[in-house]
């Protein structure tokens, strides 16, 4: 018989139906009456503090700073970059009128409300902010010593989708985008490599996501970039995610819009400038990485719970006994710092059933459940259970050697979900040789590992067999991994030395 | 002859010019091209993540969590209240289509981009969110054991005004709301009152802004509330701001969207809304309340960076003993925590004009400036000049007692601040007992004091009476202020023991 498991359906009956169920079963978000827009709910969005509180403190220990740009873009500012405006055109929510008027339906009586006041000036909903940041970096900058500018802005953009899941890809989203402009090229190539150096550390540390840098090809480039960093994650259906970019937009944007300065041969000359990103969508990733059949798996550095306490009180002449011990069990844990914070402790006095409780906790993704009963308090012991173990294994330890150890616990399963998903990424990224292996490995509707190929085909090439074989280009690995020996391109034969990752994707 | 000033022109001259050349002078925030829409500075950004930083603490020590709801709204939501709706319909940016096209101008030959994809369902971008969290605690709340539910969201919002002025009044604005739902009418009160007293505590202890709590008169009500708690602030011209707001809905949205529970009795009932929040308005009420002709002064709490060293370096031989010195300071400094933070120091090495610099650091408001050189390294003293006092006023202390005494002094600069805040504001108030002092205090353009009256008239009598002498009543102040002996209200005559203040506001 088969082993029951909280979420149904299970991982290998309907991967896509399984993860809808365990954001479902942790709380994390749902989706809205609004299309495509979904709401966060306080678990999904306690992730995201997590995420957001981290990276922060990387991007200001670079040199960033914060700062808050307008949320409505002018149509005009879209029309000066033209392969920035085409690439996000045809996906824009369009404002057009600045009020709503009742008007009376002479039908059925009710009074409904109309856009009215006309704007002269169209605006669209920021999908990303590179032309209205740009316009301020072009009023801020006239001499070399305005450079660098380095500003970092929290916030939501909006691209209307056609068909949305999610976290991974929604109508409205939250992130952060970083811009930058400088005085040479070296300098904004160097900012680029950096800003793409912190998603990989920050991914593969924080949220024990290992995932492959690169760069993606002229093909997948951001709309208007000279060079587009990446990092994928491969998840557990195998399927590529696109975690975070950096972009090199060289002197396109500053050309664009006039983020020109005097330099220090009092030539006038333009700016170079940078951009990079990653939303809400990592936490899309998150999930896909590392949750299991009975849910959310997260990883201690983010999850807003580390260690949750349920006391066990089966007579009431104990009750507040236990309760009263495990409040000081929470005090205790909460005096001790992981990674610079106190560890996030809750005790759960809720009156429901034991059971019911437990697999709450267990839904939601906590690291560390903690049962105490009066049996234990006469011991000195407790049960605990790791969520990155098997949901029946339990194990009894004595309370003291528990707290002595807490930290290194929470960081030993930290590393063991970043070494399991490192582990099942390198098992399924294979070399290819041939034209005959990817279409084999590509055949069906199928999971399929990644290939890393041989490669020197033109766009169009790469644009033809991607859209036969729903495939993509994931990125040309940084590193060992995006060279070789000299090899026949699989597709065209000629001789290269450039080796790409090729993978479906979400 | 005049002393000279930083800002032109003084607060004397034209005190809303002098507003917007602080704001330019410290580098907190400019117009952008976008129609009524700021851009936020990193000097004023900084200050908001504070704010934020400090209220968020706040919010969560009083039970609430934070999510994230659309930034659209279904303009049939709005139809749902109708009060609501007619409050907001005449400000609100509404989105009708989710393209763009490309056209050819047949007359100049450019391309220009038109809207396309006209959306069946128009939308309208947040102007507050009472209706789409509303709809969510619907979808919540079947029993009573689902309440309450305490959230808040940190977001942007929109409103079309058709004046802006910078912080204060701009079409796009960041804010936290915080949206409550409960089992009963007197835990909703509760919740209104807390979160009111949340908002005077922060303003009062963080911002030193001593605001006048009170209850908002039928007249000057949120859309849809049955009570609208303030805290209303007075700045130096003696206008007030409303620096938050606190809503008792009562069953209003509840019925309005169906935010119903099976009670303890089984019966169907509605739940009790609150809904209350505070915005980057505040930040343009700090700079009035507490700038001088310098520019900005920052109560501590809030101050970006609360120390800055300035290296004095006359002669190259001893300049980088000099810099080093300083740097061990700040080190020292930075290892000092105020309020549970360490202080935010930083040392200022730039190679331009030590006045200039000096300037620049008066203008940014920073509370404590040191200057250091190399007979201060010999004598192991330093050069002070606090933010509070006039820019001439400099102290020379001993380096350790300085060191030692910084906490102690970056309190007692909040303190003045506040005092003096206070003082001003108490000296501003004054009561009053007939239409003919009313109308004597309020003649003219210039400044005027606020006036605390005997009033019982109607929402129609106030409304005429604030229109014909551009004033209005900011509030019922709560405790002993809004009440007194029996006495005719200046308006009616009809005796009363309510007491309400009339000032002017921005």
């Amino acid at each position: 018989m088969a082993q029951q498991t909280a979420i149904s359906p299970t991982r290998a009956q309907d991967f896509p139906e399984w993860y809808q169920q365990v954001i479902k079963a942790a709380d994390l978000a749902e989706n809205s009456e609004v299309r495509g827009c979904m709401v966060i709910k306080p678990w999904g969005y306690a992730i995201w503090e997590l995420i957001q509180q981290e990276l922060d403190g990387r991007f200001k220990a670079t040199g960033h700073t914060n700062a808050y740009f307008p949320l409505l873009i002018p149509v005009s500012y879209l029309e000066k970059e033209a392969e920035h405006a085409e690439g996000f055109a045809t996906e824009c929510a369009v404002v057009t009128h600045h009020r709503l008027e009742a008007q009376k339906d002479e039908v059925t009586g009710k009074t409904k409300m109309i856009p009215a006041g006309e704007l002269t000036e169209k605006y669209v909903i920021r999908p990303t902010s590179e032309t209205v940041i740009g316009a301020a970096f072009a009023r801020w900058t006239s001499s070399y010593r305005d450079l660098p500018l380095k500003v970092n802005q929290w916030c939501n953009v909006m691209r209307w989708e056609m068909r949305t899941r999610l976290f991974l890809r929604t109508a409205e989203f939250l992130w952060q985008e970083g811009h930058t402009a400088h005085e040479t090229q070296e300098e904004a190539l160097e900012e680029t490599h950096t800003m793409h150096k912190v998603y990989e550390d920050f991914q593969r540390d924080v949220l024990a996501i290992p995932s492959i840098p690169g760069e993606k090809t002229e093909a997948e480039r951001f709309p208007g970039a000279i060079q587009t960093f990446t990092v994928e994650a491969m998840v557990q259906d195998r399927k590529a995610i696109q975690a975070g970019t950096s972009h090199f937009l060289g002197q396109n944007f500053a050309k664009a819009q006039d983020i020109s300065f005097a330099g220090r041969d009092n030539t006038q000359q333009h700016a170079w400038t940078t951009s990079w990103g990653v939303s809400t969508r990592m936490i899309g990733a998150l999930i896909m990485m590392h949750s299991d059949d009975d849910g959310l798996v997260c990883p201690p550095r983010v999850a807003p719970k580390q260690i949750v306490i349920i006391p066990v009180t089966p007579k009431e002449d104990t009750k507040q006994a236990v309760i009263n011990h495990a409040q000081a069990l929470a005090d205790k844990l909460s005096a001790i710092r992981f990674h610079g914070q106190p560890i996030r402790v809750q005790v759960d006095t809720r009156d429901i059933g034991g059971g019911v409780k437990k697999w709450e906790w267990v839904k939601k993704g906590v690291p560390v459940r903690i049962e105490i009963g009066p049996r234990d308090l006469e011991k000195g012991s407790l049960c605990i259970a790791r969520r990155d173990q098997p949901s029946n294994e339990k194990a009894f330890i004595a309370e003291d050697e528990f707290v002595a150890n807490a930290e290194v616990l929470l960081q030993e399963i930290q590393d063991t979900l970043l070494k399991r998903a490192r582990d099942f990424r390198d098992a399924h990224i294979r070399t290819a040789s041939t034209m005959q292996e990817l279409e084999d490995n590509f055949s069906g509707e199928g999971e399929a590992d990644w290939l890393l190929v041989p490669w020197e085909a033109s766009p169009e090439q790469e644009e033809e067999l991607a859209k036969r074989l729903r495939i993509s280009i994931r990125c040309i690995p940084c590193g060992e991994m995006g060279q070789g020996d000299s090899a026949p391109c699989i597709l065209t034969g000629k001789p290269t030395t450039q080796r790409v990752l090729w993978a479906r994707s979400y």
